[in-house]
């Protein structure tokens, strides 16, 4: 394999904050670039693990990733059109194919041979477009996680992107400990009761943790959209971090006294993907969904509702990472663990074995 | 002393221009934090010498400040809120009293002993709260300076607080040589006879000038202010660099040929505080007050002028700074003396052997 | 020569692409650092090759150009006024005359011997005003270009200026490659033919390209503006670049069946002249000229139009400049050349040869 066009900031950072900041995201994997209603015929740029990508879809309807930097005077390709399958470089016009050769520089017979940008393997899995941006001969060992949910019709989804301005860990550090819930979502999602720690346990590179509730008064939104009302509703709570690039949490309620002709069991299911940008910016995919019918105007209050409380995440991963850039202590600070960190602790953990084998993949290849 | 909690930074830049720009503040002593009118039960955050402190009161009234950086996730805990006398972090709910003793995490029974966060010693006297970022076994050995007229219910009194993008030095500089009256002030304070050189003495740390007027009209605002109208008044004009934090500078008025019944002293006074928020910032507290009784009119016609007067020091600094900083040359260009610099380049001697020996006792210790 | 004044920023940088983006600036030539009209006896600030100067003009009406920051306390002289044809440090009242020399400092009988600015070499030459930042004993042994159709009142001329974040070769490279029309400017110059390499010659340091069109219909800017309107129309296209600073480039057109009583040729030019402000920052000044009398409004099209074109042009520099900035991989990316680069190939060939002789004459002073 070429490495050529790997910055070398995807060199593992070493020591205990490997998994917390700096360029710590392992390249051979894959992580989400988009969403598919993003990427149509008039192409796009986006930044993903320090790389320009010009993102668009053939006229089959395929995505196409190419390095966004024409290999001529180093124009954003994205700043072109499509002429076919191929774009145009906006600049002086050279065309490249799906698969990032050069097919036509406009003022010579043949096209320069040694001209070409790299084409990214993509995928593209339900409401999802993911991106491989390290080895390519390695793509085909692995695929993106599919997640079901995101394609069965009988559940009622809404979902969002955005960037914040902090390392990726940060956000997944959030979503591994919810007893964050009490304190930073305390007047907007209203769960007070993540108020212990949950059991964790550690599946090859996933780790996930499990939280049994017994039957309360569930939360004001969750009570309306289940149906369960004011009435006691036991629940299960987990997350499950699959990869650096993808957590998936979910709960599982159950009516302990079902009212006849009633439902027993309500299930919902939130998606956090986050893509590094740069060391310190991320984006940010999110879907939530319930396995239950929902009206239009249930889904804007669920929307609503979660937009508010991911802004109060994304305000404090940002006061952190703002905090880690500024203060001159920098990483040089002291981090004490409490009982409750365990899931974010054990992400962080096989993150670094994770980068640190990657740094072997690179020395070997 | 335990200085792992101090930045790099603290360390002296040596060279002629140690007193003039970059991390050129001592620690061992104290600098304003605020005006006590900004402290309150809702904690707020304030980056002081490079470092972020949360700021807020006890039940009692007392001024905290502690090392704004949970230890456990690094969030601020000025994000929190308070409970007691002790403040939340707002992201997992960890407690820390006022010494920066965490005494509870709420997912399990004992708070972890090792998780605290550094309380910084801190005075408040009068309109001000100071704080002290070096050695806290040093903070005991001295008090900040307690100035009268701050409390003296026969002054009036104005004052204010902005932030300004420049070293704080480049602001002692300004305050240390009014010959800039003429020129940068010329049109608003209306004050053009610093002509000549003052009288310089330094005793011991501090720097003072002298410069004594013959009896002239004084500019419109102090005539109207004091009086004296348009009569000739004599006056003395003086500043003192009690230390690189604070600054203190008069004009005594005085009539010689006083009318029958009228006042024949008037007293001016003006206190300039600078609190570098980084190399390259500062927070610049001010108060201006007058041993006459001013109608609340007059007093708004004061902060007024002094507030245009500030903002053109505040511009010409800014300017300094930009042009050190943009400048490849930065600090590499001649700096040439005139007559009236005395008390500049002497505050900054006193500055070097300052930091000189802040320097020696960071060895020491 | 005293080079105490000249940053180290001036040092070529070496390797393929010194002649792209950095501090690639030969120091030793005239650039144009204003436009006639932008230069009066209100003194103003520019920034030009990494240094601030202050410009202004004497009352005999000749420029002045002075390092803007007083050795003082390098406040910004055009922050000052003028007193006759001395400018006034704004800060402390400093003058200084137009040789840079320091002839008053108001607090003392006679001002410091060492304190002077350097004046830089300047030159008026019709609608521009050049400055020489290198060494000066060689300022005289070249004089800047003059233009002929700048000042030939036969002319209708139109022109401009405007800042772009990019280095300055980037829009260099722009205007020697003009098979960027056909993509860049396709919906505004609407001149699609640039569809092949010109011939290019090499003068000493100047780069040449030429390229002959057969008859066709014009542009209909250009057949309006000519009068030819849509009738067939033979044209020579050339540039010249003559410096670093400055590109002249022209289109020559010639009707082969003319109409009696009507023109038979016409000529336009473009003046590019591009001066650093930083490695990626630049000043843009341009002009162009028709040898027809042009009315008012036929002016402002044309004003309007080439407006809207050298737009698009900043747009695609500044997308080429803000990828090398962001992207790790920086100048560590490939370069395909094709045939139509030779003129930009040849000017930056030209551009390492000065900068390299540049490094001679530095080392040797």
């Amino acid at each position: 394999m070429s490495i050529e066009f790997l910055p070398g900031a995807c060199t593992a950072a070493g020591g205990p904050y490997a998994g917390k900041v700096g360029a710590n995201y392992p390249r051979n994997q894959w992580w989400v670039a988009a969403t598919t209603d993003e990427v149509t015929r008039q192409p796009m740029r986006r930044w993903l693990l320090d790389l320009p990508v010009a993102l668009y879809r053939t006229e089959a309807g395929a995505v196409v990733a190419l390095d966004d930097r024409c290999p001529h005077r180093w124009a954003p390709l994205s700043s072109g059109w499509l002429e076919g399958d191929n774009i145009v470089c906006g600049y002086h016009g050279l065309r490249f194919s799906t698969e990032g050769r050069c097919v036509k520089a406009p003022t010579q017979a043949n096209p320069p041979t040694r001209a070409k940008v790299h084409a990214y393997p993509v995928r593209e899995i339900g409401p999802l477009v993911w991106i491989w941006t390290g080895d390519p001969a390695l793509a085909a060992d692995s695929e993106p996680h599919a997640v079901d949910w995101h394609v069965d019709p009988g559940w009622s989804l809404v979902g969002g992107a955005m960037e914040a301005e902090a390392n990726y860990m940060l956000l997944k550090e959030n979503v591994l400990d919810l007893t964050h819930f009490g304190y930073v979502h305390r007047t907007t999602f209203k769960i007070l009761d993540f108020d212990r720690p949950p059991e964790v346990t550690v599946k090859g590179e996933q780790v996930e943790f499990h939280l049994e509730f017994p039957a309360v008064k569930l939360a004001p939104l969750f009570g309306a959209l289940t149906g369960f009302g004011e009435r006691p509703i036991a629940r299960v709570n987990w997350g499950r971090s699959l990869s650096p690039a993808l957590h998936l949490a979910g709960q599982d309620f159950t009516d302990p006294a079902p009212q006849a002709g009633q439902r027993r069991t309500a299930a919902f299911r939130v998606m956090h993907a986050t893509t590094p940008i740069s060391p310190t910016r991320m984006h940010y995919f999110w879907m939530a969904g319930w396995d239950v019918p929902l009206t239009q105007e249930q889904r804007d209050l669920m929307r609503d509702t979660t937009l508010l409380g991911f802004k109060e995440d994304k305000d404090m991963i940002e006061a952190i990472q703002a905090t880690i850039t500024q203060d001159p202590r920098g990483l040089n600070y002291p981090e004490i663990m409490v009982t409750s960190d365990q899931s974010a602790v054990q992400a962080r953990r096989q993150l670094q074995i994770r980068l640190a084998r990657d740094g072997e993949l690179n020395q070997r290849n």
